[in-house]
């Protein structure tokens, strides 16, 4: 997609820009200015500093989200720091505005270390109604995230783990539907246990798949590893209980389904054609997929999913974060809980009604998918 | 103002925030979002972080401000904490908005510890073209704004200090013309030694006007004084060169004028005729001055400006953060130096062709204020 690339950033040098900050109402006289600004605002100060709680209803904070990144892990790019990070957040905050009525903070930060981005993080938050953090490379961006949940009490939510992992376990629920098959019996293998990786083996472990293979870049997590992370350790306590050993090719051994959320063309056909009967094929690797779909229709692939929108079966993290901070924000939610994760993804699946192999997920224009996924959040 | 007040929340509670993101496009078909968003935004993110000097010219950075406070001195409320602070960091968007094109993100701070402020601010910093620091107290606020402009590569400004100085010496400026005094000549007393106060008595320093008394809450500044922090320290450093001591009343003696920047009412018709011939009076507490108009009138004030839109002449940052920053931007200055502040002071003053008692001071909706300051701003 060079085109698109020249394109975008021609479109963007024109723009200077994606986004504005907008008043609500024009200022054209003295009276505007004592209302809007001094000295009428003065009462609502006082006013707020006594009612902390109605500061949502009278500031523009109930329905503000910082997109927060340290640009460690921006898109497939890496870590390209904050200013290459910037556009891809303003593009979030038109996609929060757009699709869900949302005002979306692009807030990228200098640095990269733990304790300053908590700290900053923490300080800025009476700012916000909720915070999305986005694009923070694995491992770092588990600590950051635990930390702020525990220690803000408005919703923060790293949009690379859990929104990903909702609309691939949506996915996962209707291409298990499509295949006659039972989501929680079947063989689930996941090639990447990064952000996106670990997230969803932390939901299908919640809603009771039994048998989930997590591979990281020296093949098959297995608790007898004494390489790990803490959390690679977690990963290892809970998936694996065959207790296999190796590369891909184990791996993939009569595997129902395999969800590849880590780096270009690292599957073939050959692959495919290890795994058991109809496999599931999500390849979403992006722009360039583990594999390509004609490649795994080779390979025998029955459904099949890329995180592409010139392919079918487009796994696109916008289907979601907008309606789960949405929902958050009207129902004054304090957690995204996996209960509530949950909820999401099977609302969402539940908006195709008569899944087929070209159609597992919700387009992202379809107007009921922000609705359906803010009303599963309360 | 209680009518005021009570109207002003009403209408906050009406609007739920007074500003609002939006998009510069919008978002109806898989192209925009492949060229708002990915694939698309994925070349701008590796052109930027290859080009990061670009960054302001692809990205809405270029011409967006953080407003950032800790909520410690809040309009003359005082330390009212983010909840309080957050409505009038939104009104202070609004007219950035309205005034001078600019997108200005409030930032409300968890904390008031100068540390993390610090730490806070610079890490935030990359997602913006300057910061506004706004509303911190005094002396907390020196030590912030120091250290930031110290270490950050784009403009800082602490409005409390030095939009009010900058209005405030153009006042004096045409203060001095309607009374027929030069400026540099004049004996200035400072009433209160916070934000406000210090900023003008270094600007008085700099366009060298010989005798400055300023005074804190203990009175008269004066090197031999034993309690001062490190600002006061400075200050007695270069005003008092007559080293006198005591109260209001000794420094007042045959003072060509007088700026009030401490708190309601603390001075009477009596301390005005202490002054010297044709007196300029400057009660700039709000909402209630340090001597109402009438009263001042009656001491013999020749010249008179308060913080309020109410009387005329009204000494109101908003006729210069607006334009300092439109400056700041557009001529990608990286620092607000007291030469720079000076010049928008004159720029300022030079708008009234003929000072008069009732106008020394242009209107806020006069349209040549913003461009003539951003102009000053090179």
């Amino acid at each position: 997609m060079p085109d698109f690339g020249k394109r975008s950033i021609e479109l963007h040098r024109k723009l200077r820009g994606k986004i504005t900050i907008e008043s609500k109402a024009s200022i054209r006289s003295r009276k505007d200015l004592s209302l809007f600004y001094t000295p009428g605002v003065g009462s609502v100060a006082s006013y707020l500093a006594k009612h902390k709680k109605e500061t949502d209803a009278l500031t523009w904070r109930g329905n503000t989200v910082a997109i927060v990144t340290d640009g460690s892990a921006v898109l497939g790019l890496g870590n390209i720091g904050p200013e290459g990070a910037l556009p891809v957040m303003e593009g979030k905050a038109m996609i929060f505005r757009e699709f869900a009525g949302i005002n979306g903070v692009p807030i990228v930060l200098s640095t990269q270390d733990v304790e300053k981005i908590v700290v900053a993080v923490k300080a800025i938050a009476p700012s916000f109604g909720a915070i999305n953090l986005e694009d923070i490379g694995a491992p770092r961006c588990f600590e950051i995230e635990e930390r702020l949940k525990r220690e803000l009490n408005i919703p923060v939510m790293h949009d690379d783990q859990h929104g990903t992992a909702i609309v691939i376990l949506a996915g996962l629920m209707n291409a298990a539907k499509v295949v006659k098959k039972n989501l929680t019996r079947m063989r689930v293998v996941i090639v990447g246990a990064g952000a996106a990786g670990t997230a969803l083996a932390n939901l299908l472990r919640r809603i009771r798949v039994a048998d989930i293979v997590i591979l990281d870049s020296k093949g098959i997590i297995e608790r007898g590893r004494k390489d790990f992370s803490p959390h690679k350790k977690k990963l290892a306590s809970f998936t694996n209980k065959r207790r296999i050993v190796g590369d891909l090719y184990e791996a993939l051994r009569d595997a129902d389904a395999v969800v590849g959320v880590s780096g270009p063309e690292t599957m073939k056909a050959e692959h495919i054609k290890l795994m058991g009967k109809n496999p599931i094929v999500f390849a979403l690797a992006n722009p360039v997929p583990e594999i390509y779909p004609e490649e795994a229709r080779r390979g025998g692939a029955a459904v099949i999913a890329t995180g592409r929108s010139d392919y079918s079966n487009q796994v696109n993290n916008a289907l979601v974060y907008p309606g789960i901070f949405r929902g958050a924000l009207d129902n004054k939610v304090k957690r995204i809980t996996d209960a509530i994760k949950v909820k999401a993804a099977l609302s969402l699946a539940a908006l195709i009604e008569k899944p087929t192999s070209e159609c597992i997920i919700p387009d992202v224009f379809d107007s009921r998918v922000v609705p359906t996924i803010a009303s599963a959040v309360r």
